[in-house]
């Protein structure tokens, strides 16, 4: 039997495969060997095949744009938007439109080609996260962005075409689709009961012990109960009022640390797979969204998608969320 | 440069290349050559093999669940909903639920394993229209149904993992997400101005007159100003009250004819793309929803996800309609 579930912040009903669970081997498993790191533009040495880097955390006495550094920030060389130009906001007919302003930024996230973002160690990883909070206070300047997000494609089938480690950021001119909802979601909740809907979730999280795989002083991970993938599993603050943008050292090493045991979790289970994360921020230049819990989302990209889903936003998910925190959970892991 | 398009229904944005739009010949080709026929369970004398027929078109004196069919329509084996049981619907803590009861319905569109929907003639793709009809009008006496789903995944990377030609129909006991955020935007429209807002996207198609592909007298093709992906196409009634299940038989052949004339297009134009369609029809058993306007939207399956839609509902698309539907314009065709 399966179940039909329906997320409580944008109304998205789920499938679930409750009986007839399907376990990671039932899972295509792809191949990640490296290819391309002999002509790789993101590996030290080639600094100069990418365009010139707008922020990175380098070796005393290096050089901006030569070796020497451990996460590196450079332009988008095929940015789906533009930095320059006005938006000139307009409509056509029914349709509202504007230029495509915007900035798209990677983050390149380790000189070392071979090592994965689940292979570095917690402080590399904060360094990495480190870029991300200094480029999102810095797009933010800029007050036609309203929205930063940031965001990875690990694996071919998660959309990655470089496969030296890097993750992404763009800045919009407007509030994404899904992120919009759930701010929407998030402040009609939050009028109604005065309380934060994430927060109600993890509690309900913590009452059932079913689909946590993880926690520590200030961040949780758990499969939530109305994936739309399988092993999905979201990284929330424990505490509501903990900005992305303004962690403490101790903060930054505990998402480090939780978000690298999520990604080795996932990579032993899973034999590897293709993943995205994305981190679902408040909005930049908007008006307070006291109402909203940011978190990040790691979908893994295990199946095809049946072909409904696109037609319809409903999703069906053969592995039950308590089943995958269970096999991810059974991942030995030491800290 | 590219623009920033939000649809007037339900507000989505996309991101689409417009001076940089990639041609047919920028895509990834796929090889669709048969390799199952000789153990298809859809193919004529292994009826046996499916679960008994639930309707068919079918030559005088033929036996059920025999040959001589020219459509048959069968529960699908690995059903995602199943037809017992009680909904039983209720809470559990934040969360919504329900039994996952449903109807999971196989269409197999020919008896010919080789002979693709596009190269059937417009009058059997009327025996196909007629069995969704049919099927529709079935299932919806069912009153724990509020939507029947009708789509068709053609290709691997459309999720089809049966080549014989075949669509699908689900019957669900709520409305998907999209299908209900296109009914409640066509809605709102319908209030605020009293008209319908896919009547006056039409209207803009023929003012524009850049991005329809083709019509004939009851129908119309066109390239949305906002698709989600590349050479996306949509197909609408031009009249408004035009109900899906009462279409009459000329209706019905140039429903067919246009639904044959698109994929041919697409064949050629893209190298026999993989690809979706969806029937959005109207809800069963719900609220009357004189607002609302059928259709069909084709999706080829020409890229992979860039990533950060699935995280965050913005969608990149790098062939801007107008020239997509050109490039369709462009294959001859003979009707």
């Amino acid at each position: 039997m399966a179940e039909l579930r329906r997320d409580p912040v944008i109304g998205r009903w789920v499938i679930v495969s409750t009986d007839n669970s399907l376990g990671p081997e039932s899972y295509e498993k792809e191949d990640h060997t490296f290819k391309q790191a002999e002509v790789c533009q993101f590996c030290p040495g080639r600094e100069y095949q990418t365009p010139p880097e707008v922020d990175c955390v380098r070796e005393h006495g290096s050089h901006p744009n030569g070796p020497g550094w451990s996460v590196r920030v450079v332009p988008n060389k095929f940015p789906a938007l533009r930095i320059e130009g006005d938006l000139d906001k307009r409509a056509i007919g029914l349709f509202d439109m504007s230029n495509g302003v915007g900035a798209h930024e990677v983050v390149i996230e380790t000189p070392d080609h071979a090592k994965i973002l689940a292979d570095l160690s917690p402080q590399e990883i904060v360094y990495v996260i480190k870029k991300f909070q200094s480029r999102y206070i810095n797009l933010a300047q800029d007050r036609r962005f309203k929205y930063i997000m940031i965001f990875k494609n690990y694996g071919e089938s998660a959309g990655a075409s470089v496969e030296h480690p890097h993750s992404q950021i763009i800045a919009l001119p407007m509030i994404p689709r899904y992120v919009y909802e759930e701010l929407e979601g998030a402040r009609n909740y939050y009028k109604f009961r005065g309380r934060c809907v994430y927060c109600d979730m993890i509690q309900q999280e913590y009452e059932e012990q079913k689909r946590i795989v993880t926690e520590n002083n200030d961040f949780i991970a758990f499969c939530p109960f109305t994936p739309r993938f399988p092993f999905e599993n979201w990284i929330f603050p424990k505490k509501h009022h903990l900005k992305f943008e303004g962690l403490s050292e101790q903060e930054q090493y505990h998402l480090a640390s939780i978000l690298k045991e999520m990604l080795y979790r996932l990579k032993i289970c899973l034999s590897d797979p293709s993943y995205n994360f994305y981190l679902h921020l408040a909005p930049v230049n908007y008006e307070s969204q006291e109402s909203f819990h940011w978190h990040i989302e790691i979908v893994p990209q295990l199946t095809r998608i049946i072909g409904f889903e696109w037609g319809t936003g409903l999703y069906y998910v053969q592995t039950a969320p308590f089943k995958a925190a269970e096999y991810l959970r059974e991942v030995s892991y030491k800290i």
